[in-house]
Parts: C-alpha cells; structure tokens; sequence
C-alpha cells in the first residue's frame, strides 16, 4: 500500500558538525543523504570549546563550496543546540555519518539525548563509500599543520577556497 | 532548493532478516522506516543454516500480523541473497537497525560487500528507542524455551499468532 | 551514617554459567564476590543447546571441586531462566565476570533483559585479574581438544578430577 | 556456608568522578551501590586538567544535595590518586559504572593500574537502568552552555541548587 | 646499530586458518608477511567443528593455487594447536589479519592464551588493504550459497579451481 | 622457497608516538619489534598541540635511556608527519602497539590515511605482553602529578633519568 505522493511526504535532513575542515567523507555523506531526503541542510556548529583550525565563517564558506550544485542541499552556521536547531526548522530527521566503534557510542549517546529533549527528532546514520571510510577532519587538519599532501581528502573546491 | 514531488521522489526501502521471531525492537524500527519511506518491504529471510526456532511460513506470519494497519509496509519471504532482492524490486535502500557494537561491525561488512556486488545499494541504520534497545530475537527465543515472560517483548498481535 | 549490621543486611549472589569447564578466570570472579557477598551460589547452566564439551553432571562436579573450602559459596545446576531462579532462590543480585568488549555488550543485553522480567534483579560487574584476562572456556576446551597443555588455565583440582 | 554476620563483614565503597554536575546517571549507580554496600563514599576529584564547569566546592554541593536522605552515602572532595585516597580510608572496593565501549576499555586500564599499586582494591562495575544509560555529564554541559533543557538528567535537588 | 645480516635473521612466520575458502583478504595479509618475512607458511586448519564448507583438502589447494609464484610462501594442512604447531616448525612468530572489533578481541585473547603455552611465540598482526578490508570467507560462503557473484572477492587462481 | 639472504633483506621499521613518558609498555613493544627487524627507529613527536607533560628534549632522552643496549634501536626527534618522516628515511614499515579497541580504531584510521600518502607504507601492530597491557603514558602521567607509585610502569633507566 504505497502512500499517496502529497505534501506531506515533503521530507528535510539537517546534517551537522564542526566541518573543520567539510571533507570528501562527509561530501560522500551529504550526496548520500540528498539522494533520500527532498532537502538536506548543512549545519555547522560554532563550536567555540573544540578550537577549531578555520573559523566558523571559513567553515560555512568551505561546506557551501563544496556542496555547490547539490540539489535540494543548503548550509548554515548555529551555535545553539542541535535539537534546538532542528524544533527551530521543522525538521525532525538528523543525519550521521558512522565511521568507527567509538563513533558510534557517542552518536547513540547523542541521538537518545536529543530524542529526550525532543521525541520526534528521529536519528539516521549513513556510512561512507569504503574509499572514504578512513578520512576525518581531524587527520586533515594533522597533515595541514605539517604541510602534507592532503588534497586528495578534501573536495576539490574547498582546496580551491583555501588557496584564495 | 527543494526538489519536486514528482513520480521520481517515490521511495522504497528493505529491511530484512530472520525475524525469529519480529520483536519490539524490530516493529520499532519498520515504524520509523516508514514514516521515511514512501513504501517499506519487510523481506523475511529462510535462514535453514541457522535452524530457526520457527519456521520459514510462521515467521512470514509473524511479520505480517506485527505490520498490519502500517500504511506502506508489506511481507515477503525470501531465500536468495539480499542485494539480489533488492535488485529484482528495484530497491536501493536497505534500512538495518542497530542495537550494539558487535552489531555495528557485522553490518559495515555486509554493507560493504551489498555495495561490492551492487553500487547502487545505499544503507541506512536507525536507532531504536531506548526502551527497545536490548530486545533481540535471541533472548526472546530464550525466555520462550524456558516458558519465561516475553510478551513485553514482542508485538501483541504476534502474541496471539503464537497462541493459536 | 553506615547502617546497621542486622538480619537484612545478608547479602547473596548468584554467578552462573556453562562453565565447560570451568576456569581460573571463574575462580577468580567467585573469589572476589566472596569476599563482598554472605553467600555466593554458582549456577551451572544445563546450556543443551551449546553441546557442551562436558556433560552437565561433569560440570556441576568441577564447579563443587572448584570452589571446594571457600566459605559461602556452593554450586547447583539449574535449567530454567537465570532470572527465574534468581526469583525463587529470592537472590538479588547476579554477578557476571567482564573480559572483552563483545562479552561486555550482551552481557549489558541480558542485564536489561534480566530487569524487564525482575525489576529488583540488580547486575554486578567483576573483572578479572590481569592473568586470568585471557582465559575462557571457550579456550580451554580448544585446547583439550588437541591435547594441549591446558593445566594452568583450570583450577589444580578440577584438573585431578578430569584424570579420574 | 554462610559467614556471620560480624564486624568484619561491614562493607565500604567508594565511587569517584569529577562529577561536573552530578547527574541522574550517577544517582542510580549511587542508589544501586547503597543497595549493596554499609557505606558508600563519592569522592569528588578536583580535576582541574580537565577545567571542569562548576568548581570543585560547587560539584561538592550538588553531589551532597543529590544523596541527601540516602542511608550510608557520604560526600567528600578529593585531589589525590583515588587508589590512594581508598587505602586512607581503608575501603578496598572501588565503585564504577558502566555507560559504553570506550568507558569500559579506560575503566579496565585504570582497574588494572589501581590494582598494580594496592592488590587489596576491587573494582565492581554497575550498569545504569536503561532510562539513565545516555545521560552523562558531558551532554548535561553541552545542554546547559546553549541553555537547552537539562533538568530531567540531573538530580531535583541540584538542579534547586544550581538556581541560587 | 644495524645486525649483521647472518644466519639467525633468517626469519619464518605462520600465518593459520580455516581458509573456507580462502579470499582477497586473506592474499593482500599473505603479501605483506611475505614482504617482511623470509619464508611465510600458510597453515589450513582441519576446523572440522566449524563444519566447513570446502573439505580440508580443497582448502588447502585453493590457498595453494592462490600463492602459487609468491617467493618464499608455503601452504600445509594441519589438525594440532597453531602453538604445537609453531614450535615443531621452530617459528616464532604468528601473523593475523585485524578486520574488526570482534576480531580483535578475540586475536588479542588466543594470542595471550598461546604465549601462555609458549612465552616465545609472538602475534603480529596486519591491516589489509581498504579495498580488502571487508572480506571475508563468512560473506564470500553466503553469496556462493545463493548463486552471488563472489568472483571479485576471491584470487582468481582459487576461482578456476572452483570451476574444475 | 626461501629468500636469499642479501642487502634487500635488510628491514627498518620506525616506532613513534609522544612517548610522554615512555613506559614499559612502549619498551615491551621495541623489544619485540628489535627480534622481528634489523633496524627500529623510535619516533618521539614533538606534539606540541597535546602539551605534553614533558619537554621534547626530555623525552627523546627518556627514550634513549629506555633502548641503551638494544642492539639495533636508535631514537630520534621529529615534528614533520610520521609518512613524510617515514619516506624521508626510506623506511616502509610502521610498528604500532595494540593496546585497547579506540586504540585500534585509531590505529586503523591512521594507517589508511598514511597508506593514501605512500602507498608503500605498511602498518604492522604488535600485542604487549599481559603484564604491560594496562600501561599507558595517560595512567603514568596521572600517577606521577599525584606524587603516586609509578616506578614499577617504566624502565628503570628512565626513572634514574627523572631523578637528576
């Protein structure tokens, strides 16, 4: 029994981080996600505590580069919370990436607490394309800081976007 | 820029397994599937190298008095490879529901494999409620070996498929 | 402000198992619940659908061998619900050894389990010590089965009854 | 056999954290701990490598606010090695509780490392209801810094407490 | 200070299984020992427990045919403890493929379990390749069961033995 | 078919991390390393960005206190990226210690984004012996700002080192 194709079935995705830097395994995500919702919204998070390398404007500027000709995929900065942001946007599907165990524990622990402030927020996690599954900001930004070879890991329009 | 709502935005997704028998835990999952698929398939494998406790027909039942009255979701038994099912339905989504680490693992690999044989094959993992979260078919079938209590652990309907 | 040393305060545990057979790594866990708990009684599971390498008379005897001289502790068989037993032996609380990740997760699968059937069933985690991390029965069967040299990893006289 | 009931048989714990806040998590390992042992002491680490948010008289308070009423617990602060603090206070049984994987790992190098120093300390490991199994201090921060809706994770009593 | 390079650097290493069958994972591991070691024996073993698929016989052919022309590789059946057998060919050190989690933690126990046999054996083990990092002989055997296409998980050379 | 012996056989493999102290740990790990290579360079990273406790000069002299008579083990400071370090001083193999499972999913991590750099790089994981399985810098860290007993988890040497 199909349901009817009506407005409805209109369906958003936030997908949120600190992107620093937004790398081929999240873009790997993002297509992933755009492929199943009507509208996916990039979020990142301010994120002030983590001391990130780029700061959030380079960040925004970075994910938007990279999702540029996505269709039905947007980017914004926050730095509220998470389900606040969502009840804020009428969205109630957050999407994840999973990558590893440790990963996973702390998305579960996350995904229950905001289904505690929130019970419609509905938690769904994708995986990364094998060739993505070892990428992180947090080895991009390692190769950076030495000067490594790390354009391979980053879309091609972000590095373009570091150049300038 | 949100996509249309057109014939192409239809959305199917399976969700498979031995269902031996369907739990909470899975009905949990298939509900939330549901509202974000146009249509949800519930493939119910054979599994004879496992030696399930019921039987291929029973467990096909099971699943579909679990279901019923869920807009969109259907029953289907099936004893081939996965990614070949959803081939032959023309899905692309495969819905798992993940529960614990060992879980999460086994899942990747199969993952990876489904996408080896089928590139198409997206997979998606959802989280069951907390209250769901440590219901397996495995210790039901245990507590029922031992005439314990399980009815609280598996849907009403099947329940009373058990009885008669 | 310590309570009272009265009549309410005696405390049992119940620890149970296959045990086939059972190991220093048990030894050890019974042990160290000894000296927190009055009473510690070791349930050997009949476990039929294990096929276990010793028959369930054989492992009651080991387990009695086993814990032979150790005050408070005694052993008996069982073939019901742990939790069910734990009901009618009117025992609280149920003592499980940890070793690796994968025993960690069900063993937290069966605890919640556990306390959906009993509220008042409470599950206590000991680990073992860093020499016996390794052992499982799983591992000393293994090595039976070739003729290894497996002495080290049972208790000296559950060893002398394996001879008779 | 059961031992008497002598003085001898009274039995201490203790259960330490950073505790920044107290959470409801903690309350139900401290509740549980009551349940099994004469007397149980929170031991609040100063911590001040990891900055917490409350300081320590501050994380003091809302423990002492939380177990308020609970026969046998005890609150004190602490800036020691904790296997060092337990043999001050000649308590061999060191309380934890068991949220996920990763906690397990770290938990099992400090167990072993604890007991490198003093083989007398025990550790025992508790395992939350299933309703408390996401809460940590960690995510109580995260809600509280964007002024989210933290008070169904944190103890009545602190969150009284935190408004003066 | 580098060694001379004499005689007792000659250097052999054990890597064991049941290899039903053996698969691309197993090669890419097979490869890499061969590129540090001297002489790389490859030990089928008998696992008549597992009921394998492919008899002791064939498996040792295929991984004979899937070595065939790698220098310093050789292939053997056995039915003894790996330990046994690691010390009658006087080799000292065991190779083991890491995958995942589960894997891990059990590779990390037989390998304690084994040095607690003989304290001079060592574990080594390697990481396959990302492209390889998913396969494994349990998938390769449930897409054959079902008439999958598996040729691109398996050596080529094992693929034509099959077809014989 | 064994290899010759000749100047190709002769193997270096490289061993790095902050070494904050080096511990018995990391020397279990170089001792087991030495008998399986003719040549291993121990990597101590500057790591600047995780302050360490100790300065780079002070460890990179812990560590060559630690190897003193290894025959074949060298140290030496750097604070470029492992992989370009790595091809800079020809060597193909990385050695790891396996300790724990976020280590492992780390390890993991970073050994495929190192073979993304040089394609050449290997990574191989040893096991530390039981008795060093719980030692970490983090736990020898903590212990040595509390004035706590530390001696008995790093080399002699080192400690004789700390004292001058």
């Amino acid at each position: 029994m199909p349901k009817n194709c009506d407005i409805n079935s209109y369906r958003k995705a936030i997908y949120s981080g600190t992107f620093d830097p937004i790398t081929n395994g999240h873009l790997d995500i993002i297509k992933r996600a755009a492929n199943i919702f009507d509208e996916v919204i990039i979020a990142v998070a301010k994120s002030e505590l983590k001391k990130p390398m780029f700061d959030h404007d380079q960040r925004v500027a970075f994910a938007q580069a990279a999702v540029e000709g996505i269709e039905g995929v947007s980017v914004l900065g926050f730095d509220t919370l998470l389900v606040d942001l969502a009840t804020e946007l009428k969205v109630n599907t957050i999407i994840r990436g999973l990558r590893a165990v440790s990963d996973f524990e702390f998305e579960l622990q996350m995904g229950y607490a905001n289904s505690s402030i929130n019970k419609k927020i509905e938690t769904l996690y994708l995986m990364p394309t094998l060739q993505n599954a070892f990428v992180s900001s947090t080895i991009v930004r390692e190769i950076i800081r030495f000067n490594g070879k790390f354009e391979h890991l980053v879309p091609e329009k972000v590095v373009k976007c570091m150049q300038l």
